[in-house]
């Protein structure tokens, strides 16, 4: 008998009749001998209505205010699903975040998990019931509610699975696996069966947006085995592992895209010690959020600095940039919205140096100029142009073999 | 400075334009220089919503999963009305049941208040703020989330004020006071700017539904004054109070009636020792609630006994009381679904042995017979034939002069 935690999101409980198939799921891996717990989202729609009403209130709600609101929509689906459970003959207890003490910080609405009183659940599953558990939502030291910001819900399973020492965490979304590349781009992507929490971390805040990063971290951090499901076909889904295990892992595991952010270049600037300082200052003082940085050095004793940030934040960085380039004395700030982020991800490159010029080798052979290059141990990113994204995906996930599974 | 209770109904909040008008109001007692604890019921169809979601997945909803499900609605009135305040720069604070911590027993669906720590709500409003508390919601002594059944969110205004020794507790609805009898059904009808809890407590429970009979119950228990007054227009309302006031009290406050109940006759019962029981223990075993009993004692050593249920338990209490007629020997069982029962009320009328004679001769002026009669210290009720309920209560009104305020 093994403890599973399982968590569903708003798309798999988002009608009565999707709960009551959640129920049978639930039921089916407690048949096979296993303790449950389940921890939910909101119905798929619900916490939109909630913020709608709360903006025709208020478009700047009161942050400790919107919680309470918004902490309503996981609670109306731990209710239903108990009560789905229920009717099956099946023992069950919902708890929302302030009944089973997940204990956070006061930062509302983006609140941190410090602790989780695991006591009362776990006397629940001895006593041979479900444990079905409201998720993105918890209760700081003076009792106030919180809500862990969008997506939270994962965090809220991985850290029960962790504070539970869990067999297996399984977040069933409405895919079923992760896989090398988005399928939607490339018919030939493959679903994973393992992937590392490193590669995973990449792949999620590169834009595969299967899983929340902060829930990936922390199932890293407290050694938590991640399993990412379909709610919707049977399937084993996608492992997501220590790298210290047995398996061989292929050079790549996949590549992943992004196409929210905006290039800005920074044009002459003179080469001094802390110019990358004092650019990058103003901008983070603005609460702008930076991606890539490369700096070129260039011969005339001035260089050329660029980052990405995300587009909606472009026109407010380019504001921010031209007072900088002013007082800095550069040549010109240049910008480009139409650019998309490719990155391989992989835990095999690091010993292979090959791997960046089989990528610039594929890109070049279909004549796509690359803008911008990055790199870190387990990824090699690069800029292009927007209007080749399908091109150059499809390109390197044939380079690297991907639709073939590694021997 | 006085401290004041007030209470919001669901329609009173169905809207987030009415949460903002409801804000306006609250605010505008505040600039009187008041201390303000608002209590609020879901937004109207609110719970109605929740309630069909919960029979969609079990038409007998697990009633603890229930409570779960039903306590989000107010949850979501107290965030959007505080958002409300906050928005007019008015710090306020929102409070679920189990956050006050209004103490209940574990009677989920329809529990009762036991103790309320008011020690919180008591520091926010020392330190200025408007405390906004969900009504209808409470915990019980393990941490459960707890109901007070349909309507609850008076008792727990009530509550609050009685813990609080607040100087008023204020029920906004969406009519403006207690009338001498239905508007709707006599146009003189006439708001009354006091009546007693006595009388309230007849007038609620036969059918006049301003008020929930359990907070009257409450604040009479506490001595705490009540209000009952318009969210949708000014004006002084109804004050609720005791009857050792100094006002001199009218002979007759009301004129209540139910259009809900059903008449039962068991004809030719012997007249034995402990009929009355045999009777009525196998209805109430079938948890079948009776109103008006009556009993004659008939010439042959047989006896006639009659009472009233509700209209929906009519066809259960016949089958009931034919098994039991066949046991006792009776000659009959007779009913009747076509009645309404119409009463007066006022704590005057216990000093004036003409008040039964009046009604009586006003009634047969009108020639309506009369089918049941049952007093009690502050009341006078009759059965009669549906048919006659608007003349009836007519020609009562006018005979006691309900039309022009006591001298």
């Amino acid at each position: 008998m093994a403890l599973i935690v399982q968590k569903y999101g708003g798309t798999s409980v988002g009608s009565p009749e999707r709960i009551e198939h959640v129920a049978e799921r639930v039921l089916a891996t407690r048949d096979q001998g296993h303790a449950i717990v389940v921890v939910v989202s909101a119905m798929s729609g619900e916490t939109d209505r909630l913020v709608g009403l709360a903006r025709q209130i208020d478009v700047h709600p009161e942050p400790r205010e919107l919680d309470v609101l918004l902490a309503t929509g996981e609670q109306v689906t731990i209710a239903l699903l108990s009560l789905a459970l229920h009717k099956r003959g099946c023992q069950a207890r919902s708890y929302t975040g302030t009944q089973v003490r997940i204990l956070t910080d006061s930062a509302f609405n983006k609140a941190r998990i410090r602790d989780i009183d695991e006591a009362a659940v776990r006397k629940d599953l001895d006593a041979g019931r479900v444990v079905v558990v409201a998720g993105f939502q918890g209760v700081d030291e003076h009792g106030n509610i919180t809500t862990l910001g969008r997506g939270g819900s994962d965090t809220t399973a991985v850290a029960l699975a962790a504070a539970l020492k869990a067999d297996e965490c399984q977040i069933y979304t409405d895919v079923d696996g992760v896989y090398t590349t988005d399928p939607r781009l490339v018919p030939e992507a493959r679903r994973l069966d393992r992937i590392t929490f490193e590669e995973m971390l990449e792949m999620a805040s590169l834009g595969s947006k299967v899983l929340q990063i902060r829930a990936v971290e922390f199932a890293g951090k407290y050694n938590v085995p991640l399993r990412v499901l379909s709610s919707f076909q049977d399937g084993p889904g996608t492992l997501i592992t220590f790298e210290d295990d047995t398996m061989e892992d292929p050079l790549i595991s996949g590549i992943a895209f992004n196409r929210d952010e905006a290039k800005l270049t920074m044009v002459g600037v003179p080469d001094e010690p802390g110019v990358a300082y004092r650019i990058l200052g103003p901008v983070s003082a603005a609460n702008i959020e930076v991606d890539m940085i490369v700096q070129n050095i260039a011969a005339d004793k001035t260089t050329d600095f660029t980052f990405t940030v995300h587009r909606r934040d472009y026109e407010k960085a380019l504001e921010v940039m031209n007072r900088t380039a002013k007082e800095l004395g550069a040549r010109e700030v240049t910008g480009d919205t139409k650019i998309v982020k490719i990155s391989l991800v992989g835990v095999g490159m690091r010993s292979h140096a090959g791997i960046a010029s089989t990528m610039f080798q594929a890109l070049a052979e279909e004549g796509i100029n690359i803008r911008m290059i990055s790199t870190s141990e387990i990824k090699v990113s690069v800029v292009v142009d927007e209007k080749y994204l399908e091109l150059g995906v499809r390109a390197l996930h044939e380079a690297f073999h991907l639709d073939k599974a590694p021997a």
